[in-house]
């Protein structure tokens, strides 16, 4: 078996939306895609060159096997335990600007994953691998999930593997509470952690500015490294005690969603590829820009085009 | 309150299909559309002249909003108990000719519907109808739709309204045995019983052609009218002892999906207004038999298409 | 028959307009939607809680019928005279940004609305209703249309019911004179009058800010309550001789087009629900920035929506 | 000013058509596509070779700009009084497969062409062309297309341009007595005559089978060739006493609207391209067979193709 | 590196063509699928159960990664040299029904394929693989393939890998004498032949029923099997001197493009997999059988729906 | 012949787009559409009153049939020599907003005109036009086609025919040298020449600012008028000596592919109808800003259009 630069793990939901700024009661047909925090990342990291495999349990359906091909057309691997039982999660996206703003709608219970239990996954490929990643949404889906992810985290340790977590708080599934209990219970076992200064706040009920709360999480946590983002603000990233600010590029912004995906996959991606926290940092911030600019929730992008905005913040028509 | 003529209770689920024959899991698109037996029925039934309303308890979401719209779009009446709690029911349709074959895949539990108390629904409006209908599939989707199904006969038939049940036998939701004890503790307070002649065979274990069933099932179960379906070799109506068969028209199908209820809902039409069971099943023959010229469940017809059918069987390009 | 809180009578047209920004002269598909302003208007009301009823004359074809079931799908009940002659009305719209400019084609001479007479209209619906709604839209396509109005609205008063009309003046229909003539005819009848400040001025030829504009036709004419719109820079309220201002909220906007139909459905709501006119021209405000972030003519949103923009302008994506 | 070998007049619509088999009332997108009688021929013959011109009055819109453009691209050329006043012609066309059959709703009254007087138009073109066609649609539309119509052919035959007409009787314009009466006026002028075996019976009340029909047809109003369509029977065509039968190829038939223009513009090609009767109804009959399978009016074919279908009744996949 | 069952060479082109049977000269969209022997032959094995790896040489450009990804979705692993040189080869597709019948244009010169060395490509992958495929449109592409294909064949034969050739000619690529010298040279490496009745007969000149090709090219070239295929008449197998006839299913065709491929990957599939020949041909046929009532080229089905077809033709609406 | 004002000679390619945003990659559909400077420049100019004429080569494919379509509909004529060899150029073009930017992919080698041959095409119909337009993409394209532009120019000059000459440099067909050494070569029989000031410098190594731009090249190269366009920053006209500075509009742009052509066309256009090279630039300008607002390669606008631009910067919704 071919050893994989990352594995993440978590759920892939297909994603229904309305053409346009159409109102779900009111559509008569529904773009679908494919998202999930995890593949996002991991899509995100094979773009900037990383070899990268998604893990996964996933109904084996034709809903099913249409979200797995999207993200193998997207370039990743994925291993999957296919399951008899079990839903496909969905999501339903309603596009809408100011004031109404975009509305999302999970469907997302009793799901395939929302049963997979550590002895069902690949753990060797997690052990062998540079980075584990996953994220706070899998904790949150099931209690089984909350056991699993925890296992995993703990495989990744044993085999020597970096770990790696986007926080990503979403209060349609737990509540601060509960988010804030698990997830400091997986916090030792964590190397990277990513979290918005929001999720930080609210959830964690930490205070202070961006650099103090990345600060604070460092320390209190005892993390190697810690990324907090600030949306269009930028991010700030930590790690030995140092903190280094990125600011977010202007964008021609088409879809947010999966922004905060792409910013974290080419940040493991550059880091892994032996950049300093402040240059893999500019790469993240470029590559969420571009990630802007194209529908659906996957960050579908070449390391030319990232190095382009690096160099000189994109180009014009080129013909 | 204005009097209903025809009073119908189940689910009515949002369809998602790709377009065409594409298949789930290559699909980039999924068509809209709204369908469930019952308010097909309803429809139907409406289209042919009476005053009709659909019942049912709905997600207080923009997805709820999506198939209570259609069916109000379509011209029925929509009296429905809108709920916090419990899915939006949804099925996802994969068109195909032979010898593939169309699919079906439900994604229809914990549904708001199948939470429904009969009262939290409007049993007067059911005491004051003339008809009251609902099928097979109710009971099917819930325990507690088992009981809330047989409250509603009750109801019914306190209030002297006519009940019209169609068997409609889902294998997707329950055993044949099942089907066959809960259904058959139901006869007592049906009055119009439609039934497709595979499922009287397979689930009931009556045996016979068409008019045999047809006979038995009147006999054995002390109905008022029995009509025994048979796809594209007709139907079989049975009425104070006497049979009547009627033909299947030839059509140039472009979807089959609510074609029995198109048919049942025409047939309760008719009879309402007073025509004979032989009459009543050629009008019902006749809609069926335009609904599968219409794309989606529901039967988009008007009365001078169907009296033109009846007449005529139909009509070339006229202009 | 049950009471309605709103009746609005009024042409519904089909709108057809190529996707996106193409042109029409170079289209190869139209979408095709419904749009109207009295129907507009009755949707926003229904959209905040009042039971609403679209009264009309429609052809007896296709195209009438997709026009009443859009409305009948948005939520409110339609009370139309079904007729065997006359056209059923259509614009075409061609959307576009500056400099360009988005343009509307009418094609609605000889439409079955343009002959109705209040003879066939359910002139007790109206007396039984709280709100008779139309627009200035109405007399001006055709005589026999004046008259009915002038009916329309002497009924309302018999009945006591509250009488509304927005001015709307449309160039393409008739001119400032004759505008004038006829609607200053029918201001002794109306208890609410919403018009645009240009309007006042080129059509009623009255002078002033708009606040002035707002007192001197509330004096002149003698109404109870006076709303003078400005589009972008919001409107003005007079009423008991106090005049109120209102800024518009910012939006994305998607469309234009029924704005103001929002705008004065929300205020006729909110009133009729007890609120003061300061709080109902917030509320009018709310829905008119919504609708601009929705495709199609008709404002598609929620009581809650609507609360949480007055509430807070609105928020970002909520998963 | 270069010759035509054809000169078209009459009325070219814009045609709006839900896609596939979707029902008007439900329609959420039209397909647009151009389609009249007279440019259909126009655009079959010039495919055959001739160089062809269509004569028309039209709205100074964009829809009017639509319905040229696309017999522009089509291949022919145009030559238009573009009209102030007037509306573009419109039909809308609701496919469907039996027995509820396709329906044609026309929306074409008050047309820009309806108002078309013979000195607006270029009546030395006319007469210095080889051919001048028009049918019977045109003379339906107006009593001023009426007088035109007749002032056109008379322009035809004082410049020596043989005059081809299509009967085309449409129920839907007027009576078969008015039909008989008005175009039995124009046959003295007209050298070929395409009549449908269907027309020639109950709107000019000649009976007999195809061939005694071209026969009686010829004999009693003095034609020069009279072709007697069947649809998918054939045709006959009639010439100097003599009767020549052609069989209609079978087809995979998308779309039989257009289908009889097809054969028109074909036959009327070869005829001026020196062919007899015989074969050239066999064109026609291969190019009617070939628009059969391509959606809209219009016959976009090759002569190639034509060819093809003549000689060896078509091929198979090619590559 | 993990070993592969079977190993495909060969050229992947995008498809375009228009929705559904218009003409190219008139579209105004193009779907975008793609398509290529050698890929659809692996993707048809891989759903049967064998793990394939797709080989090729690609632009280094969106267009290349556009048919590599739909590739990977469909399943199979792509090993893909990337070129900053040369083309992606395109064809564009016209569907349409007869007589006119479908048109392939292709737009295929000068693509990266085309110069394509073999020491490019991973010759260790065949020669670990099972089998190796290819067909005889990759020596038509250019002579670098044709010497290309030669040394895969050889290496395959170095490697102890079966190989299998699909004959496949194409008259637009090269003349049917090009084509006899070429294949011919290559037919001592070839263990499985599958070819067309038609071209065993117009190209290689051989004579006779199926039964008697198969024979004969089996004898004559001393091949481990032939399979002659004669499209909707079924197939012959020949094996070790016997021979083995097997009918084509009926079906309601969507796409016949790809028919061909899905019978060899299947047959491929199950031989590999230990069927005899008559099993294997079942196999085969049910495939290509399901394959055609799929759109685009790509065999989208499972082996729960061969299984289906082998069992019982295939069944109606499951639900 | 009639006398055209116009000739325009150059290529058109068929330009395929994913729809909106969407990348090439992961696209399933590409809109259709036709573009070529020269083209474009030439139906500009038709649009404001010329009589416009496009020469080109084109294969006799359906391809080539359908941009030969495209440019009638839009309303000029086209003088094509039809080619039964070398391929339809076609571009394909990806929208994306900053920092992602545009990115056109050109496929547009070994094309039937770029073996376009002086003498296979109607050079009288240069002579005796008005103006002769072409462009320096066209002389990119091959080495023959310089050698045609060449002969082209020279025609025009013995005709007495006004040349007018888009310099529009293309780095993806050659390098600046080679432009600089075939474009300086052609500039004695150039009477307008449009350049970019970005091409004047970049390619010509001219120095200064755009009014410096002008008259340097206008005195250097001895032309009669010199136009230098700056994008978003408006353009500058030098004639007889004299320098004329226009800004261009504020426009919601929908694509920019065009606005150059549409410049230079109404331009063109304008200076032919008598106006002086300030009203001219003015009008350019005004259908230049339009342009931007239209989808697609193509100016479709109207005279009237522009007018309301030039006489008030555009104007609002309009009903």
């Amino acid at each position: 078996m071919s050893e994989d630069d990352l594995v993440a793990f978590g759920e892939t939901m297909l994603r229904l939306s309305p053409p346009g700024n159409e109102r779900i009661e009111s559509a008569d047909e529904f773009e679908v895609r494919a998202g999930g925090a995890e593949s996002n990342v991991a899509i995100a990291a094979q773009r900037l060159g990383l070899s990268a495999t998604w893990l996964s349990k996933v109904p084996e359906t034709p809903l099913g096997r249409r979200a797995v091909g999207e993200l193998r057309k997207a370039g990743i691997e994925t291993d999957v335990v296919w399951s008899h039982r079990g839903r496909q999660g969905t999501y339903y996206l309603e596009r809408a600007g100011e004031p109404r703003g975009a509305n999302v709608i999970y469907d997302r219970e009793n799901t395939a994953v929302s049963t997979a239990k550590a002895r069902e996954l690949d753990l060797e490929r997690i052990k062998s691998a540079s980075v584990f990643f996953t994220t706070g949404i899998t904790p949150a889906l099931s209690s089984t999930l909350r056991d699993t992810t925890a296992s995993l985290i703990k495989a990744a340790q044993t085999g020597g593997t970096t770990t790696a977590v986007d926080f990503n708080y979403r209060r349609k599934l737990w509540s601060p509470e509960e988010a804030k209990e698990t997830m400091t219970h997986l916090f030792p076992g964590i190397d990277l952690l990513v979290i918005a200064a929001r999720d930080a706040r609210t959830v964690l009920g930490i205070e202070g500015d961006p650099r103090q709360l990345a600060h604070r999480l460092g320390s209190e946590y005892d993390l190697d490294t810690v990324v907090v983002t600030r949306g269009a603000e930028g991010a700030v990233g930590w790690h030995d005690g140092v903190v280094h600010e990125q600011p977010a590029y202007e964008t021609d912004t088409v879809s947010k969603v999966g922004t905060g995906d792409a910013f974290t996959g080419a940040f493991i991606a550059r880091r892994l590829d032996g950049d300093d926290v402040s240059t893999a940092l500019e790469y993240a911030a470029a590559t969420a820009a571009l990630k802007r600019t194209i529908p659906g929730d996957i960050a579908l992008v070449t390391e030319d085009e990232i190095e382009a905005v690096v160099r000189e913040g994109g180009e014009t028509l080129s013909r």
